[in-house]
């Protein structure tokens, strides 16, 4: 054995140490608030780091949730409380405080994202086997409503781009018979569902507008997105940004573009293009196309710094290696990292003063001043991909 | 002594002893999330109480306060600390976990209002008298920067409408002198300070734009509304919504509204008209008046619901027993409701499915479902005044 490799031991083993030491504080000896928490996901150990954005440190690891492949989280309304969906259909309640693991189901085969009730009392999960919409007590983590995705033919599909809407609602996408759905639960008891069929060929995922206004659903099997306003569910799914370009000159596509980015600087939206090197700039309302903005690569993630100035960006396999940030307002690249190889995420504080970003090849999380884009820290992670901040707790739709 | 005034002072004694017990269970004891808690203002008993809003309990009182008339609060960004400017100049620091007062300090002679740097290190208290604005170390309370609002001719002027805005800056107006003055703390040390003067005669109050871009100052010497874009600053300030009308037909003004309400519905903004009994509504971006909604009486907040489908708007002296809801799309009074004399105040849970109003020579706040209108529960407090949810620290500006 080496120097080095001794070294790098050592300093494993003591930053262990220093882990559950912390965790020790993180439990019930030390109060604190939980408003500036946060998880970070390490898929490959199905374990998770509670983080704090204040210090920027790690206060403690939670081992045990399965497979976190392509997981998320959403977050109970006092912040304390995380729920964590893995790929394994494994849905699982953290104290964030204590450090540990509430409870634990396998609600499904294969599970890809949920979202939280706006009263906090409903924790609803998608998935792909078998294809449908679990939803679930956030106290007892007990079933409260199973909706499988079946469509008029009798055919199950995926479900995909499942957000919350105000109003007690749940709203997704069935991939396969590229169909919406609306899951109304606010009369109590079974949901009120609502069907709009023959939205396009392929919905990949959905995002809802910051208001919780618009649904929109982004499709693969076709150039556009579909649309439904959810102030005015009777005028149906309209269709937008109709052949965009993606048939055009198509690229190999590695990596499905995620929709939960947005901004609204100038009226405008921030879409990742699919199969193209692209950010797409859509006008709100009218919805129509602004323009286009140049980038390093298939965007995966293009999202909005909370004040709409900037839009960061990053990028699927064989480029995902740079993150691009772009200004709003003259709709350019203003600047171009390269922290390390495998950019799985980004996360903005509430506030936008910071942004955590994952390197899942470098075992790594760099936090950024976004206004400087000078690098603030850097915690050590296992294969981080999602990283999830407490503030979600108070968004609609994430 | 009769039977009913006895029963009023049991009554009395046994919601004390319950709330004494209920602090216990606030302190260190029982652990907590931070991210549903708020306070409600006591303004004649210089108290607070601490609230929740998952259950809508009331957990405890503190006490010590001062002058809490016109008193409002920020938050630290962990959601643990509130920061409480009274109008006696006193800036209060307080554990909402544990219930009580860290550090209490005598800052000015007379204050109205304060903010909280984007990076939660800052608090800053804009003062009637002495004009000015100081600011303070989060953590110790210790004064940082003194900022005398002292026009070009030597004048002192009392300094309203201060928020915080993006890059750890706060912006504010002078109302004697009619300037917008904005302090950069972003390099820290010394603020660098940036007036402008000539804003327009006896700004009132200020706004800044949810995404943090624009400011706007009421002006109650004149018609209209100084604007400040500050993405682009050397631009300067102009004037909007010129001769909006209070010079045509003034009706008397027993309480000066305030700007904080804002609706994003449709790409318009709401505002209280000063002088008349309209809401004004207006285009984002362009900054033209798009209407006026007629209303009850003199609007004083007029404050969105998070998904801006609604604009809840409560009415000066003397027809402020009533609260009246606009729905923003068709923009029209959908709702009114008289839940009791001197409504203050209206304060949204951060996804809006619920919000609190004080109704303060009632000795109550009123908690309504905002979807059905039904009253879900209402809590006993002393001449209440503002509320303000710790959600409130995950939002620019307020």
């Amino acid at each position: 054995m080496n120097t080095s490799i001794i070294l790098r031991r050592l300093r494993t083993f003591v930053a262990g140490a220093a882990l559950v030491a912390l965790a020790g504080c993180a439990g019930t000896d030390t109060l604190r608030g939980s408003g500036d928490l946060g998880l970070i996901i390490e898929r490959a150990t199905g374990s998770i780091q509670i983080i704090e954005t204040t210090g920027r440190t790690q206060l403690a690891t939670v081992k045990g949730l399965g497979d976190l492949s392509h997981a998320s989280a959403v977050y109970s309304r006092d912040g304390r409380f995380a729920y964590l969906f893995g790929r394994d259909g494994g849905l699982t309640k953290v104290d964030m405080l204590k450090a540990k693991i509430v409870k634990r189901v396998m609600q499904s085969g294969n599970s890809i994202g949920g979202a939280i009730s706006q009263d906090g009392r409903l924790i609803a999960v998608s998935n792909y086997k078998p294809g449908g919409v679990k939803v679930f007590d956030a106290g007892t983590l007990d079933l409260v409503a199973d909706i499988p995705a079946i469509d008029a033919d009798g055919n199950r599909s995926k479900v995909v781009g499942l957000v919350d809407a105000p109003g007690q609602r749940f709203v997704f996408s069935l991939y396969d018979s590229g169909e919406i759905w609306m899951a109304d639960f606010s009369a109590g008891g079974a949901p009120a569902l609502r069907k709009f069929p023959d939205i396009g060929t392929l919905p990949y995922d959905g995002l809802i507008t910051p208001d919780g206004r618009y649904y929109a659903a982004g499709l693969f099997g076709e150039d556009g997105i579909a649309l439904l306003d959810l102030w005015n569910v009777d005028a149906g799914v309209k269709r937008i940004l109709d052949g965009y370009g993606r048939g055009e000159q198509p690229l190999p596509v590695y990596k499905m573009p995620h929709l939960e980015g947005w901004a609204s600087a100038g009226g405008a939206l921030f879409l990742p293009a699919v199969g193209r090197h692209e950010i797409l700039v859509v006008e709100k309302e009218s919805w129509r196309e602004l323009g286009r903005i140049p980038v390093h690569g298939q965007p995966v993630f293009a999202v909005a710094r909370p004040d709409g100035r900037q839009v960061w960006v990053n990028f699927a396999h064989p480029r995902n290696d740079v993150v691009q940030v772009i200004d709003t307002q003259s709709r350019k690249v203003i600047h171009s990292m390269k922290p390390g190889k495998a950019i799985l995420h980004m996360e903005f504080t509430p506030r936008g003063e910071q942004v955590f970003v994952s390197i899942r090849d470098a075992d790594k999380v760099d936090v950024y001043d976004t206004r400087t884009f000078d690098r603030l820290t850097t915690l050590d992670a296992r294969k981080p991909s999602g990283i999830f901040l407490t503030a979600r707790a108070n968004r609609i739709g994430l």
